[in-house]
């Protein structure tokens, strides 16, 4: 491993809590050189919702690469992004009655973060932009500048500015009313917050620690927004594609944001791809006025449609996500009740186990990567130990990674 | 295509140039879908060198995915990055003497240029950048700010700051000594310029107006920075993997940049990929204070081994590419001198032909278009034809092309 | 008047309200070009806490003045600068065992700020100012960015960043626990707030709306920003020089704020003068780093100290204010009494009636101007009529200017 | 003197140059307290162009205050103010027809600057202000933002943004065109400048080091705004009210500039006083948009009107004052022939001797001292010494300060 040391940046995370090559992976697992199994419960971070190279989406794309068809292609109009536009209209947007333009930024969340920012601050002619405490939306500057780990910001080198920090849903315990605080600013003259272009939420904070917020107070947000004429940004990069459960994890609220921004599992195959989902008239970009070389991946274009006919086109993948986030939930109510101060969270396949005492979840992330199983850490304090696996997890995979899990927690925090 | 027209973003660009539906696409061609073929003088803005759908990258690609091996990572070790890394180590650096530590951004230009100023102004302590008018340098807030384009800066709703422009290489015809003006603020202590982390420049810019800066321009400008304490970035996302013969564009120069970003082609098959090289003792740092979910896209990471191997190992690729810049150079000086006010620009594969009058150079991109020739225009008023054909183009496509653009040329300027 | 409207600048505002021509003024009282009396519960808005033209005061400058000493110093060492600082020392400082440096920036109470949070700035290494909802600091670029009215922030023309606005005491009529938001923010490292170089804070905010913060709200504030090694700023530029009844405002709290601001009243004679004092251990500006050509402006230094000798050498001032201040209260409840929603607000002779009706604290300023008293409006909806006589205005006079209040509510809102 | 040592901030500069106790001033003369005399040839950098206790104002001064004409009035309808309003308009504006509204910021130079800045963002909606080289604009964070001292920007203490430096007129010695780099950037859409606001200029830099634009230069800067449409803004605080002959310093060049800022010498007696000018059609403020304490300090509104009838009435000060700047300039010819690489500058009776060698300036300032002469240095080195007398120095005392000046020179670099 040594040129992994010696040659690549200091910048490198994961690789320092699992530090093995890994060389294979096929459905919810991975295999290092030496051919040992890893039980996947991370799933590249929401990237690999329908697990590691899909056999339905691999033979799509191993066909398209086969047959030539073209693969790179800036905004060109291709076959393959039309069938993409055909498919998620037709499966995603018209089904939810969504009126939606599809803008294909940069292929990775942070861009499609970037242009919903600038769309927003176009639109509107303001420059602020409300985010929530311990939100992630992105490493680049604009969406950095919304993202809440102070190491991260730390890393912009200048002031982030233009962005103002409300408390997210039960931020203080439920005691006290939902948006008290940003109302009140935003109803008063004098209060010194500077008039929002947009409010920029995810409905499950994935790095913030598993924060669900409730459907009530997404709903209760976005009625906020419409009062006051700020538009609603919901980052699904990570909790959409079906990860709690519907296609978008907004769904259950019943709002429609103005502007989304989806990438890590749209691509299906853990390719380069990015969406923002942009209310029709609020769609006033200028030709090119935001670009990107990688926006017409077509790879990705043919695996995301694929993705889309197996996955999408019935409710069957909800429901199994609801059904296997339920069985989450029971195992982790069971092994929290043996860990004072511990509790569950997480909604649909965005399941989490939040420990009080400081390092524990690390060590037990640590305990159960020597058993197999790959989960990560999240939360302000890595105090989190998050459960995301594949939605297409086997039932028996799925059970097996919970009794792995339970197991590292009994080693970690004997009962 | 009524979908592209119905549910696409208005922000979709070259697909209004070019409005035809692309299936296919080998070497230097594309191909409708009706079969009509196209000769790609565009080579997808930079992100093609070695042409569409190259058979020795294929080879590698398909074998890898066929044999499900890891497609994504995050930052986790894989043995395709480890080959990559150890073949661009051994290929790229090692030849040079380059002591570079090789940070894998997110797979976009512009997020390896947010990286680069994230780093330098963490390392420096300092918030400014210079950079050079017409630069391009990607879309996302930080990349922007150092973007020349004004409806493209106009774009990010807020104002642009921590960036001041200084006149490229020949921006006043070679009238006015270089660094005049640059020198002259660094060295007066009540001059108003911020002092600068870093100086960020592209060797040829690109989307400027194929402007190639004069190989002792660049050296000056690294004197420069070196006695000022200022980080020199070079932005070798669209000149960078030999557009302009050598593997980097600054080889020329005699220079070793600070930072080094790359993107568009060291993916080798126009999949997304990028880096940032940072020189060794600036890998300052933290785990995960850069991250981003597609960092470790291992198809690319292969397609970019097998890209390296074919073409690098010696000195072919380097000899064509500026024999065949020769050959356009002699075209475009025939064609120029018919054309009043016209002149050849570029170096290596990146040429370029200017025209005075306005809106011609457009004329001459529609004209070659409907000939079955891609080319597109760039600078601040699309007065450059830009031809940038794979640099594996053959002689006889590079022959084909240039008499097409010749004969474009003189459909919209007849002599 | 033609004059003013023809060649003063719209920005002219008092005039509006009271559009008379003014000529002289003694203690309480101005008279207008007519000999018309007005009894003046205005004060300057706080300039003149010891009246107008007040004959000990101006004993002291004309004899100055007439013996030709010094007039414009800039910071040049003067016999008036010394006799000023001693006498500070003496009768403010030392008696209170404050070990504060006197800066003198220009004289203006946005210039004092400005030098607090540059000053905060510099000594923290931080950006980020924390501020309070309805607060008002200043017009300048820094003050400007911490005061809360969004007419006046519309200003500036360009996003005032840099500062965040938490809620005042009483915000949230007392339902929510004090810096639960500022609190939680602190503590966790992913809330998104950047670290806050300062607070600044009034202790009763005067163009707020006479809101008087609690004693253990200021007493807390303090403490959490010593736990956060976070600078505490207190403006006194309004409320201090006795307004509320002791030399500085924060006093009855029982703490020792960092920097401290103060402009309008220090000169005594409503002459343009402002100091800002610094903790001993902070004083790290450089010679000159902070400059401006009227901080040695000697005939406000004269007054200063003759005021300070005449009013601040016991403590007879001190408590006449508060005295007179119960007067007012007493008053003001009687008169809430009978306007259903209003009440009485303020500390010291720093005292306000907040109407709940629009546009009612207008009309009964309007018609207390018409009885020949002068009384502005704060608050962010204008609101409050304020009630700020000055501090030696006497006990028939006030009698006197509460019975022309009261008509003027009777008239505008009868029981 | 210890109790400025043991008080005051160290921020204290001027007084380590002098450090004696200055007591009595009249006309060009200081007392110290041991009744030494010292000539005065710095004036209070600008403010004092009538000389100290100049006794024509004097008597206006001492018989408004011995009167109680109404002193503090914050921005109400004085008989003071519409004194100064008739006359200001009368001599100072009628003759020049210039049709400028008057705004009275808050007494101080910085603040007549940020009321210009805010007035021009907000009139063009755009953010961006160009500045020149060696520009000095005031402290408070808007005008430090125009400020060139890299010192002094320091203390910001935060990023000073949203302004690019150009440079000043001879800032290449003439071999380089006029605005070339300016105006190139204004006509390329892709330069990377932010489109201005306005220009902020001093048509002799006095902090800057007695730079002096020459009068085609102004006016070339001029007709470059009017093309762009770009608002002039003369900083006029120290070259106005007659310190280069005219009334405003600009009037030789024939232009006229959009707002002007005055401040310094307007009140005529050393008293805080400030004023922006603004072209009737841009006087776009809001009521209270912009506002202040001490706008309304009618103590120098009596001085300034004072000063308008005594000395603006006729040419004659305007005559006088070119004259002892001819007599000015001779000498220093005189003297610089002596000593190599030394070089007169400046225009009127703002003079300046540039020095070669580092640090002759500061030693030549004092021995200056030592020989009872108040001279101060500037320039980005401070190799500047600024001759800057009372406009009303008599023709002894200034052949006098001749003498002691040339004496110095001679002492500090013996020919």
């Amino acid at each position: 491993m040594s040129i992994f040391a010696s040659l690549e940046s200091e910048v490198r995370s994961y690789c320092r809590s699992w530090p093995v090559v890994f060389d294979r992976a096929v459905g919810a697992h991975l295999y290092d050189e030496d051919g040992r199994a890893y039980l996947d419960f991370f799933a590249g971070a929401g990237a690999l919702n329908y697990g590691h190279n899909n056999p339905v989406l691999k033979k799509a794309l191993v066909e398209y690469l086969a047959e030539d068809r073209i693969t790179h292609s800036l905004d060109m109009h291709t076959a393959a992004k039309r069938d993409f536009l055909e498919t998620f209209d037709e499966v995603v947007l018209q089904p939810r009655e969504l009126d939606y333009k599809v803008q294909f930024p940069g292929p990775t969340g942070t861009n499609s973060v970037e242009a919903a920012l600038k769309l927003a601050r176009k639109v509107t002619g303001r420059e602020s932009v409300v985010n929530f405490t311990n939100a992630f939306h992105g490493m680049t500057l604009g969406a950095l500048s919304v993202t809440g780990d102070s190491m991260k910001r730390g890393g912009a080198g200048i002031p982030l500015v233009h962005a103002t920090p409300m408390p997210y849903d039960n931020y203080f315990d439920g005691q006290y009313p939902d948006f008290l605080y940003f109302e009140r600013l935003l109803g008063d003259a004098s209060s010194g917050l500077n008039a929002p272009a947009a409010v920029i939420v995810e409905t499950v904070q994935g790095e913030g620690g598993i924060n669900a917020a409730r459907f009530e107070w997404l709903a209760g947000l976005a009625a906020l927004c419409r009062e006051h004429g700020i538009l609603l940004i919901v980052d699904d990069v990570q909790m959409g594609c079906g990860r709690t459960g519907p296609f978008f994890s907004f769904e259950g609220a019943g709002i429609v944001p103005d502007i989304v921004c989806l990438s890590k599992s749209i691509g299906g195959y853990g390719l380069p791809m990015a969406l923002t989902l942009v209310r029709r008239d609020l769609d006033v970009w200028e030709p090119g006025e935001h670009n990107g070389t990688f926006r017409g991946h077509n790879p990705a274009f043919v695996t995301a449609t694929a993705a889309l006919r197996a996955y999408w086109t019935d409710d069957r993948l909800e429901k199994s996500t609801l059904a296997k986030g339920e069985q989450v939930e029971r195992v982790l109510q069971e092994v929290c009740a043996t860990v004072p101060g511990s509790r569950a969270k997480g909604r649909g396949l965005a399941r989490g186990m939040a420990f009080e005492q400081a390092g524990l979840a690390g060590r037990v992330a640590g305990a159960a990567f020597r058993r197999g199983l790959l989960v990560e850490t999240s939360g302000p304090e890595d105090e989190v130990v998050k459960l995301m696996p594949p939605l297409t997890v086997t039932d028996d995979e799925l059970d097996q990674g919970l009794a792995l899990f339970t197991e590292s927690v009994r080693e970690c925090a004997p009962a």
